[in-house]
């Protein structure tokens, strides 16, 4: 069986075997196979597509490609949580220290942020001190004593996945859904959690923008997890606005120590109770999903996950004063207020343009290699169906006057106002188990 | 507009701009656009399509990515001949003398052969002194004074085309009916001619299996000649044996020979009628098919073809003799008899399997770096409906005993017997103006 012979197999609309798809993926990270046999094989899988079987036999492929990571040292069931990602989600930061409150350990590996994206690792540095690196030994007693440690990708995990990513994104095949579901599935079994709950956005400002395509995804990938022997949930959330209010990276430590402390903004706080509760009842923490609901309540009430963040914070080298002392935070030279007319109320907030605004000002990467600001970023005034707040909508952190004035254009280019009162958007859309 | 955008342009279906067609080939060819997203393209192109505007542009665009000819020092109409490959397809060795006899000027390009088919240039090659390359100024010269010349590609025809079919043949992108036909087209109108005759095959020996395909490749490429201001016609002809008798380089010279003679195959003779009559009725040298084959008939009865051959065979640099005396072309050192058991009369022969034998006694290239002897081949007893003469289905003409070995044993493959006669097959399916 060569290259071209599975390339027209597929090509044909026929079903891969395990050996051809272990062949494929195997060659091209060795690099005996090269890119423009694998694009062309990558373009005929969508418009062919993938079934569960082949889905699955690529996902576990790409992540045995690299790094298996052994958590086995750790006591528990060890939880992730996976977001595909949007624009001011600093869920982790808030779900982290309520999970390791509940005692439940959290051992997670976080990426940086790329293009209208944050990471949660940029987040985390804007907290003076804080280390995202350390030793696999000091990785797993961090998680077995204080149940909880957020590190930087330091292993090799899946990477035949990047170097296929890579491929796919400058060849336009990135939107075939077994694809995707495998590129995010092959890092979460590589990295080793028993359970995971997927946060699968759609909306504007996510990748999946339909109920339906997102749907389809997240049982794509409790497919694959479930047949990797892993327990595996997802929740279908809205992305057609940002999450909560403040975008950038100390804004939203700022904003994630609100929610530890019980007042964070409605939408992030329903999000965290939504993937925190299924996370809790997978670790077998909770009786039902209502029971870990219940628990999250519970730390949030009591300052347990409060008390847990701070803990998290000095243990990994940061100034837990932070939760006490917001200016310790990077904070911006410059504010501008951003003024808007045309309505009473917002009708629209386009996610996209408002993580590209905090690119405009530093805040975000353009390529992998940009140096970023922590200081920068935006709160928003208002949100969908909220009162515009005599026109007030938004305020601008920047350090240069120059990138402010761009990024306030491109904010009241992400607003749509009206005089009509709009519903408040639904949060979540479906759960798939 | 990027490759990228471009690339999800036709995969979303839809039709590709005259600038995008030009932005992508113009870029790959001059090493800008990487081969990887080339063959994501071409991947969409085989499973969307592209229509005739496009498929046209696309020809055009490599068309004018090398050298066009400018036969315009030529007196009369330009006429050419092309075949989509075959096994014993010795046409053009016939064609050219027979409508230069006609004095309709054959200025010809021809090319060499690859894998089981062959090539007019290697057949010339065998007649000794021959000369297939010759300056610019001596190619015209000789077509406004004989009215013939046929050299082999020394002009930097489409140059495009070489780099995608080349990609094409590793990619799984070949058999799309617009690829195939942009890529013989683009060849033919840089190589100048007014008026062009193509022979499309059709059958187990040749690229299209079936006549629905073969028709919608014909419709395709008149399509595109008309479209650039050429006269074109097609016909869709049988393939599904050999044509002929006699394959292999000296031994088709033979047979071509044979065949001005007035003696040759009738499949060969059918088909020398009905491409030549469409020739010289294209050229406006005959008023009407009909009249093109009353002219062929009366050159090849009168002699004029053959000692058109003879000056032609002379002014290259060969031994005009040749048609007198066959001993004068590469003869191989041993003949084998293939006997075959199994049936009275040949029900099949896989076309594509004898030109595998030629290839195995080394009369073909497996890559187009390889050496080939001219003097092997093999030639028919008995063809599809005629009676095995007592088993002997063929003769085998090698220059090794162990090579001979293997190719009597393909060359038993190839054919398949039967006690009931089959009717002689058709030559000529269709033809498309």
């Amino acid at each position: 069986m060569s290259t071209v012979d599975i390339i027209l197999k597929k090509k044909r609309g026929e079903e891969l075997s395990s050996e051809d798809i272990n062949y494929i993926v195997s060659g091209y990270t060795k690099g005996e196979i090269p890119d423009y046999q694998i694009s062309a094989l990558l373009m005929a899988v969508c418009f062919n597509k993938m079934n569960e079987r082949e889905t699955y036999d690529l996902t576990m492929v790409m992540a045995r490609s690299g790094d298996m990571l052994d958590l086995s040292r750790i006591n528990g069931v060890k939880t992730d949580k996976h977001s595909s990602g949007g624009v001011g989600d600093k869920t982790t930061l808030v779900l982290a220290p309520i999970i390791a409150a509940c005692s439940v350990p959290v051992a997670k590996m976080s990426g940086r942020g790329l293009g209208h994206t944050g990471g949660t690792i940029d987040k985390l540095e804007s907290i003076p001190g804080f280390r995202t690196t350390m030793s696999d030994e000091d990785f797993i007693n961090n998680v077995n004593k204080h149940k909880i440690a957020v590190v930087g990708q330091t292993a090799n995990l899946a990477p035949a996945d990047k170097k296929l990513y890579a491929l796919r994104d400058v060849t336009g095949t990135v939107d075939n859904q077994s694809l995707i579901a495998s590129s995010i599935m092959s890092k979460k079994i590589a990295s080793g959690a028993d359970a995971i709950v997927l946060d699968v956005k759609c909306g504007s400002g996510a990748f999946m923008k339909d109920i339906e395509s997102a749907t389809n995804l997240a049982h794509m990938m409790v497919d694959i997890g479930k047949r990797a022997g892993r327990k595996v949930c997802a929740a279908i959330t809205n992305m057609d606005q940002p999450l909560g209010y403040k975008i950038g990276n100390s804004l939203e430590v700022e904003e994630a120590i609100d929610t530890l402390k019980g007042k964070g903004p409605k939408d992030l706080t329903v999000l965290c109770y939504v993937l925190g509760s299924r996370m809790l009842y997978l670790a077998n923490a909770a009786e039902s999903i209502e029971k870990g609901a219940d628990m999250v309540k519970e730390v949030i009430e009591n300052g347990k996950a409060l008390a847990k963040f701070e803990e998290f914070v000095e243990i990994q080298g940061g100034n837990r004063n932070v939760t006490k002392d917001y200016s310790i935070l990077p904070t911006a030279k410059y504010t501008y207020d951003v003024i808007a007319q045309g309505g009473k109320f917002v009708k629209k907030i386009d996610a996209e343009m408002i993580g590209k605004a905090v690119l405009i000002l530093g805040g975000g990467r353009l390529t992998k290699e940009s140096k970023i600001d922590l200081s920068v970023g935006i709160e928003l005034k208002c949100k969908v169906s909220e009162s515009t707040k005599d026109g007030h909508i938004a305020t601008v952190y920047s350090s240069s006057e120059e990138k402010a004035k761009k990024a306030v254009e491109t904010v009241l280019k992400a607003y749509t106002l009206s005089d009509e009162r709009q519903p408040v958007p639904k949060l979540l859309y479906a759960c798939v188990d």
